[in-house]
């Protein structure tokens, strides 16, 4: 727990609901009989509302963000450090909105919730959720706040094709899209890697027929075995080196079932812990919206006639050494924006990181971002006065 | 199955069996009470026994690396591209000796073994083996078909390190090692996928204490599993692009857990395929033989002091898309035998295809290896006269 919240922290939040009230029908032809999302908000919406920017989390995020739930809180949310007052995300100037995505597991509706056609939680049979129903869902919440449209969207990751499908959807509710560490679609080896994830958790007995949360048991191995795949890939071969090396635990050759290299051991833990405190049917759901990202396919595969309806401006991020998410696959996207003419920003920043480089405080990554977003809070109407209900 | 046997195929070919009697001490301190080493060979040894190769498996490979068990085959041996007559192991000149393993499942002593101490299969208590193990059991073959020295020892991958071994171990013995796609040893990631692997495979119900032998259960997700993570990090991201794209097999948004993407039912199938095949706890053995390959580790790390024992030439290959095994490793290693003073020739082969490079009919692959070792044929003694019983 921190001995003191540092000053360039939002501080203690606390988590909102939105309850939405009518049907919502899923691009999957599926209705819900309406939905909760959970969010948070850090900053004051200013007396235009125009200075809301709206993050979009990626696979196995949630809505805290930023700060800390309690003054006990051993961690701060998962982008604390991008987002707080003086920060890249500048909280001074900026009122952020965090929310968890519809089929989360961290309050919002999902697979966890009870589907109020049986009584029962969803579990598997939480229908499919795409991108453009998280945009969807994403700018019923902005009606809600009152914000017309967002001085920026940002997001890393999957929050990147959220960010990128609101300047397609919405091109009107946004003046900025940021997007890190992302792509315009995955390749045919992200989806492989995801493919892995899902079957180690479909073929793990704890899964059952999905319905385990009537259970005792959960996908524990699975799960872990998910997340472990997720971990690898999201870090470079170096960076793995340096962190971990292939120090022996042990000098025994015998012990041939038990933890022998450090970096194992860093693994059941990472994996064992996030089973524990996620739900697999959300780990499925979101790999399925990753994979089925594609806004050029309604286009004859043409990404430049997808971003033609954009008309935000566009910052477009990525880091040397991330190969699920490769500098390659945001060069695609800028070279798109360009032939689309539209207004776009990027840079490659030289990272040891990996995948996860866009959740870590790297000087260039952070200056890079802030500079960009301090123009966005320059063009802005006026100061921070009002708050959101 | 081949209409006709192709005529640069070594055609028909025979397993033979070499029964070694005697105790044979690993190097963690278990002996085994004799073994059995299944293998192949190609080609005829020459009066001087002087043309014999010793081909290395990699992970999941096996002793019958080229032609075909009966005219009935489907396929041929796994490295059927690189062995036969007038290829780059040219079987003409070259009497080739491949084996399965110490530890391995497709006939020589391992874990589907019975242990005579308790008249039931080792199972998960066959004792670890090593890389050093395996060359000087395969030293004991050499021995009993009466060749005192290699004209080369070759292998991909895993099969690389044994090369290296031997050039360390026997320096007398082999006139030239061939490396191919190799590592003087792994990277932090490339544990942490072994790792991920063995998890896969000992949290399988289907694995339960390792006795599955005894039941009429294996670990087939598990291993399933493995192979699947085996087989995308064995390729390149821009070539299973190419092989799958993304295409969808159903626009169904909602089938949540069947297969949408071709890549998806292709793993799935290798996954399937491969469990049925081979054995659990010899995949486990294998990956920890690669994991505690060090051979600059009994020598404060230093790869160049480790090597100073080599005499032999090398030949050191790489795959420009291998991530594995990639180009840099490669280097390390030619870097060291330069520094050690030794002769050595490499080649970095441009290749879309990973990993698996090493197994391809890539043109100028076969080209530089065949080339090589055409040279290492011509200075050899005398013509082929001789087979080995």
């Amino acid at each position: 727990m921190p001995e003191q919240i540092p000053p360039d922290s939002v501080g203690v939040v606390t988590p909102s609901s939105f309850e939405y009230p009518d049907a919502f029908l899923l691009q999957c032809g599926v209705a819900l009989d309406g939905f909760t999302l959970v969010y948070e908000i850090y900053g004051q919406l200013n007396a235009a509302r125009s200075n809301a920017v709206l993050v979009c989390h990626a696979l196995s995020g949630h809505h805290h963000a930023a700060g800390y739930h309690s003054t006990d809180d051993a961690k701060p949310g998962w982008w604390d450090t991008c987002i707080g007052p003086g920060k890249p995300i500048d909280t001074d100037r900026f009122c952020v909105v965090s929310l968890n995505n519809l089929g989360g597991c961290n309050g919002s509706t999902g697979p966890v919730s009870v589907d109020s056609a049986t009584g029962k939680p969803y579990g598997p049979d939480f229908p499919t959720v795409t991108v453009i129903d998280w945009v969807r869902s994403q700018a019923l919440l902005a009606d809600h706040l009152g914000i017309q449209r967002f001085a920026a969207v940002i997001g890393g990751s999957l929050g990147g094709m959220q960010a990128l499908q609101w300047a397609i959807d919405y091109p009107e509710r946004l003046a900025t899209a940021v997007l890190i560490a992302s792509a315009a679609k995955l390749s045919a080896q992200n989806i492989a890697f995801n493919e892995i994830a899902r079957q180690a958790i479909i073929n793990d007995p704890g899964y059952g027929d999905g319905h385990y949360v009537n259970t005792s048991t959960i996908p524990e191995h699975g799960l872990g075995l998910a997340r472990m795949i997720g971990h690898v890939t999201y870090l470079s071969d170096d960076g793995m080196g340096q962190k971990f090396g292939r120090e022996l635990k042990s000098g025994d050759l015998n012990s041939t079932q038990d933890v022998e290299f450090q970096v194992e051991s860093y693994l059941r833990y990472q994996g064992q812990s996030f089973s524990r405190r996620f739900d697999a049917n959300t780990y499925l759901l979101m790999t399925r919206a990753l994979d089925y990202f594609d806004p050029a396919g309604a286009h004859d595969d043409d990404l430049v006639v997808a971003l033609r309806r954009a008309s935000c401006n566009f910052l477009v991020l990525s880091f040397t050494t991330d190969w699920r998410f490769p500098v390659s696959r945001s060069k695609e996207i800028v070279s798109a924006l360009i032939a689309a003419r539209k207004n776009v920003a990027s840079a490659i920043i030289a990272s040891e990181h990996g995948h996860d480089s866009f959740l870590l405080p790297l000087p260039r990554y952070l200056e890079v971002l802030g500079t960009y977003l301090a123009r966005v809070a320059d063009g802005l109407d006026s100061p921070a006065t009002e708050t959101p209900e």
